[in-house]
């Protein structure tokens, strides 16, 4: 239905019908909205969706560009007049405000702040003062604060007035009188609680909440745990600073994704922007890729040496040469097989670096099976479809692929529990490690056994 | 802290400080207990867990329970009663409880429901028919209903009344009288609406909705893309049947993104159970591995013959075979970069089947930058550190580096959009396919380099 309904915009732009385009994109939400003019962004560019932003409803336009991606709000901003740019931040919630000033550059910030009251333009700047993937980015001030003595009714007449304004009203926070936090009571013990019962006897004391610098991959780990709506935030000194709440922390569970699976396959975005692929510059993503590549080439330094030192042997019985690629290739893949689930594992906490004996222990035992049987596949491959019938050739690659996947599997299970071991990234040092290592280990195998059974 | 408790529990468990130990875990929060839990049985095994969680307050272990991986929960279930089975069990939220339920053996599943009330057990079983990691396997039918014609104080002291036994309160669902889903309406509204206006004027119509047979993953984008703390599921006849929220599609998110990363490294779960690493049996784990392995093998085959086809050629210069390794490696690894941005591209909708020319474009500058800058590292390598002052090798593998680096890039990023236009899905084909494609463009482009620059 939205593809339909792209297509037809795109038709009606192009006849310049661009009040008919505006009444096809708004019926739909402002989630929506906001996905048709991505896609309008990407194929007819920026001045055409431009045109059409500016034509939707005012109260509309600010909640589809709070939904767009970051890259597109900039481009917008750079289009649209400063008192446009200066009403939508205004109307922003603070969080997706904070996210959009982060993104801007410095000029444009200043005079947006220029013009905002002078106790948001304070707040502004402290928000935007905390390290980008820290608590501290993720919040809002937008909560809704009771106090102790209140009862039951004071605290929802207080919600009822105040609630418009708050990013959530389903967890209220209870401070004293040092803005310290003491307790939280959610909307719904609010609702269930008789009107005379006081906050104090109602509220939790025994909260969750996170440091104001923690990094954004605790906080997450903490909604996966907890499940709750929001969580609250805190300086140094017990003072609540704000709350994070969950939709926030569903962008950046998949950004961490992102993350550990580009690291996992050696791409390491320096950019750290959280830009889009078709987004990124060519120099970036080269920029991004080639510090493993250059680290797994001086790898290849050792594993050409091997080769080298084999190679009078190797030029005496060349039929061996056919059978690296196989070899190494197998070597690496199932090494990089187990490599991903102890990082995956460690991720999510179901393998820790004390289970390293039983993960070696299951490792080697699914190497002897994998092995075992990729080495009699083989020996019927190399029999039946090579027809080398050289048993001193077809017992070297077998006997080779069982000590080679044993061995894959135990370097690609331990190097990451390794790693980890010493506080650093599995992520993002275990595969490429592997791949390299694993190939040298491949072929140091195979002309050991090459060794023990052809006569070089 | 954590951490600390646990050595103390030990400890006490050693000395049958059993009472002690239980109170020492009553320090913390049930997600907490329940983490604690976890160490133990890994540590000291399921009966000594038993014993502790037998030790819990009734209602702190059932909470603790719903908290636990299904695995352990199966494990508890063999060693209590039936008596405190069905206490738990019925204790539960209902969501968790299907979830329990669908993991445990058919004979259990039947003693448990027997001792349920009619009702419920007749909605057990239409929960437990509805397939896996669909929506329907992931709702409550515990939400608040409401009628059109109450009045916000009608609906507030209904919500009073039942609130307690809802999974959120925060959304309330309004139907006709045939159950169809007519409106929705959030707590937040109701609280700072006055009293007496009616539901039907508050009620949002154009609501967003799952089918009760979506997949979880589309079920998870809505949330993603929309914010929402809950939502509704519906039959074909539009049938209120259930609430998704948003706590359960956490767990969704973080499954989904381990079956992705699984599924690009070359492990395919067949057993789709969930289970940890550490729980799945040796012979699961060699059976999620082998098919890949097995394939990738028989695709070596040709990479063998590619080799075979220029046997003659390299005996009479064997040094070429030293730089195989690399060239291949180097290729495979900055194809798997290239696959794995895609990939990850089109799961989270920043690329699309549509945008393949523009990545194309990109991957082939990056690709001239990569390969340029590795051959001119490579280049000196070859001269200062290998000592090899033969123009013709350093040309070969320098020139190969080169469209080695070009061909991977443009394999890699085009066999995941070619594999996600014919629907199928790219984490799962992509990256061991570019691995042996990639091999095998290798050699053919290093060989077809040295005919060029060397007298063989």
């Amino acid at each position: 239905m939205l593809e339909e309904s792209l297509d037809k915009i795109m038709e009606l732009l192009v006849d310049k019908q661009y009040f008919r385009a505006r009444d096809e994109l708004l019926k739909y939400n402002e989630a929506d909205i906001a996905e048709l003019l991505e896609e309008i962004i990407d194929d007819s560019g920026i001045q055409m969706a431009v045109i059409l932003f500016r034509l939707l409803p005012k109260n509309i336009s600010v909640e589809v560009f709070s939904y767009l991606p970051s890259n597109d709000q900039v481009d917008i901003i750079n289009e649209i007049t400063d008192k446009e740019i200066t009403y939508i931040i205004q109307e922003m919630d603070f969080d997706d405000k904070i996210d959009v000033l982060e993104e801007l550059p410095a000029n444009i910030v200043d005079k947006i702040l220029e013009k905002a009251p002078k106790n948001e333009r304070k707040q502004i700047n402290t928000f935007l003062n905390y390290p980008e993937n820290s608590a501290g980015s993720l919040m809002t001030p937008e909560y809704i604060s009771l106090m102790k003595d209140w009862t039951v009714r004071e605290a929802l007449e207080h919600i009822k007035k105040e609630g418009i304004d708050a990013e959530t009203i389903y967890t209220c926070y209870v401070k004293d009188t040092g803005r310290k936090l003491i307790g939280i009571v959610s909307l719904s013990t609010l609702v269930v609680t008789d009107d005379a019962v006081k906050i104090k006897d109602i509220m939790v004391t025994d909260y969750i909440y996170e440091d104001v610098d923690d990094d954004q991959e605790e906080v997450s780990e903490d909604f996966k745990k907890y499940g709750y709506l929001a969580l609250p935030v805190v300086d140094s000194e017990h003072r609540l600073v704000g709350i994070i709440t969950f939709d926030d922390i569903l962008d950046v569970m998949e950004d961490e994704a992102t993350e550990d699976i580009e690291r996992m396959n050696g791409v390491i975005d320096f950019d750290d922007s959280d830009r889009g692929y078709l987004d990124t510059s060519v120099w970036q993503h080269a920029l991004n890729r080639l510090p493993w590549l250059i680290i797994l080439m001086v790898a290849y330094i050792f594993t050409g040496r091997i080769v080298t030192n084999f190679e009078t042997s190797l030029s005496k019985v060349i039929e061996l040469v056919a059978f690296m690629p196989m070899l190494m290739g197998t070597g690496g893949n199932t090494g990089s097989q187990a490599a991903t689930l102890i990082i995956r594992g460690l991720a999510t906490d179901e393998v820790d670096t004390d289970d390293a004996l039983r993960v070696l222990w299951k490792e080697m035992r699914v190497g002897v099976i994998i092995g075992v049987i990729l080495s009699v596949l083989n020996y019927l491959r190399i029999y039946f479809i090579d027809g080398i019938h050289n048993p001193g050739i077809a017992l070297t690659v077998c006997t080779s692929m069982v000590f080679i996947v044993i061995f894959a599997k135990i370097i690609g299970s331990m190097i990451p529990l390794i790693v980890k071991k010493i506080h650093l990234d599995p992520a993002l040092i275990a595969n490429p490690a592997i791949s390299s290592v694993s190939d040298a280990v491949a072929l140091s195998i195979y002309f050991a056994m090459a060794q023990i059974f052809l006569p070089i």
